[in-house]
């Protein structure tokens, strides 16, 4: 790597695309001669305007969303989205199914609660600690919509395919795997993804509403909670976060020039993906925490044979210029985080390296 | 200046200090020797502890805050905080005092009012145009707090003073004057800035708390609307906008180890308002919009003898370097914003301008 950068398996914030830091970085006293950093522009320049349309522009091309989606930038990360979703959408009277798969639906159906809205947990995967995602769901015909987490960070799981849920439209948390693979947008009325994870640095939460959702948004909530707010404004009724906003522009291009759009994407990730889990599935030192038909292609949770086998791999793969494979503090163990940012040699230094630790260690 | 820089005077997002984005510019691709950028690393990590933790230590030091302040970053701008206020200290029964001096705090009231929280307009400068800040206004014994915009971006008015509330707290929006001058604090429960003007890029929101405000805070808020959570959890209750906050610490750190502390910024402030003032009322060509005893030290104000002179004094001034001179959509004529970041000599280019446009078309 070149500027003696690391290897970063971060979960998130994490690693992204050298070539975007770069441009960022060259830009960054003078954004395309304005004479201003980036940082310093007006949201009301002409400048702005084409940051952030270019973003939304990249967005519906790579996704291939139809006019009935608005893509809006939102702050508070996808937290502020599991209150703000039952705010909007659920009235007096109405209910919503939620599907737990770890610790971040915990936390969608917890802001549900805590807002006094009528819903109902459909299925849970918490009876083998979240390694795996439920199958055989059956929704409700009368929900307002049906809130999945299409990949659990933490717990290493992700949906492979998504769920029949008739007319109920999917609301998908998909921060940890937004724009990893092509979607179906049909099935879904709103996906949101905090941006830190796949598609930029913290600080914006991307949210893709139907139009017959919104419709729903009541106009007594406070403005900054309101989607139409933000969709009536094309997400400048206040200042937007622009740097964040920009990065993720940024990222977008060079998913559609760079890398060949979502297709493409899927096809890298499934070989980085592969690389881990076939080396694992080959070896007893290493154990892949998820069931095999819920692994997650961004997310590759696992542990060996002892915690100070663990420290003491994770530590060496640090010192070998591999960051971040620390499981997440609520788990403990590995994991490796292989987000579209990371380059197939990064995984492939990271199965080298875990295979000399097993000569060594095993 | 260097690199084809421009004198930005635009109002937010505004002029940052040079040796902050060059010093931004300068690790971007590496932070620390940490092997990623600012951008990548993980908020759970030891860097970013120092940072935040570093930004707090500032904003304590320059404010000479009491550990009965919190100091919080939350994301959403000053808008979130216009609804958070009152869904916070406003119970049933509760009321508060709102003065109303322009845009903003039109917009805090409104929120308040959206969420159906008794409030009193106590003062307003509505009569005229919003050019000066009231005086002797009579606050209620009995509000949970009093609320004020201390310095008025779009209208150019600022409180010279703060007024006496008795024990009620004042909360006040200080997203355009924030750490432009010293304060005491005992007067305020809170204060609150939007960092893209004074502080930092947009993204995020400051927001410092006295305890007894915070012990208000009601338990059935959604985690991500109540202060509580961002206090206990040092605003890492989920990932924080880390960049802004990143950017916020070395701006403060220019402050105070730069600039030498919050006295001698206002001194700062008070010369290069003074150069612009002292200059305007020595002519009739231009005219200050803001009665004398309002006016802002921070946002300068004011009128040509024509719309068709204002543009063309814009359009002059850009091709001389100086930038975002152009009032807000709302008003029309000019503004020059010169918050902390802009140097005496941007302000003494200005006026030379300003002098020499006079005398072509005067």
């Amino acid at each position: 790597m070149s500027d003696n950068r690391i290897y970063n398996f971060n979960a998130g914030p994490a690693t992204l695309p050298l070539p975007v830091l770069e441009e960022i970085q060259e830009s960054f006293l003078n954004y395309k001669s304005s004479g201003m950093s980036i940082t310093e522009i007006s949201h009301r320049s002409s400048w702005f305007d084409e940051v952030i349309n270019d973003a939304v522009a990249r967005t519906r091309r790579l996704l291939g969303l139809s006019d009935h989606y608005q893509v809006l930038f939102i702050q508070g990360g996808a937290s502020m989205q599991f209150a703000m979703v039952p705010m909007n959408f659920l009235g007096d009277g109405d209910t919503a199914d939620y599907v737990n798969t770890g610790t971040w639906s915990t936390k969608a159906i917890k802001e549900a609660k805590l807002l006094g809205k009528s819903h109902n947990v459909v299925a849970s995967s918490e009876d083998r600690n979240f390694a795996y995602i439920p199958k055989n769901i059956s929704f409700s015909k009368d929900a307002v919509y049906a809130h999945i987490t299409s990949n659990n960070t933490i717990k290493g799981t992700q949906w492979a395919d998504f769920p029949d849920t008739g007319d109920v439209p999917i609301i998908s948390d998909m921060s940890s795997d937004f724009m990893c693979r092509p979607l179906e947008m049909k099935k879904f009325g709103m996906i949101y993804a905090g941006a830190q994870k796949n598609i930029g640095p913290a600080g914006v939460c991307m949210v893709i509403v139907r139009e017959d959702l919104l419709a729903r948004c009541p106009d007594i909530l406070p403005s900054m909670l309101n989607y139409k707010t933000f969709a009536d404004k094309n997400s400048m009724y206040n200042t937007p976060p622009c740097f964040s906003i920009y990065c993720i522009q940024l990222v977008l291009k060079w998913l559609e020039e760079t890398i060949g759009g979502l297709g493409a994407m899927e096809t890298i990730n499934r070989e980085k993906a592969a690389l881990l889990y076939d080396f694992m599935d080959n070896t007893d030192f290493y154990n892949a925490t998820a069931d095999k038909d819920s692994r997650s292609l961004m997310n590759v949770t696992f542990r060996l044979p002892s915690e100070e086998l663990e420290k003491q791999c994770i530590k060496e793969a640090t010192e070998n210029g591999m960051g971040g494979l620390k499981g997440h503090r609520s788990v403990g163990g590995c994991r490796a985080s292989i987000y579209n940012a990371m380059p197939v040699d990064g995984v492939k230094a990271l199965v080298a390296f875990m295979k000399a630790f097993e000569k060594k260690n095993g």
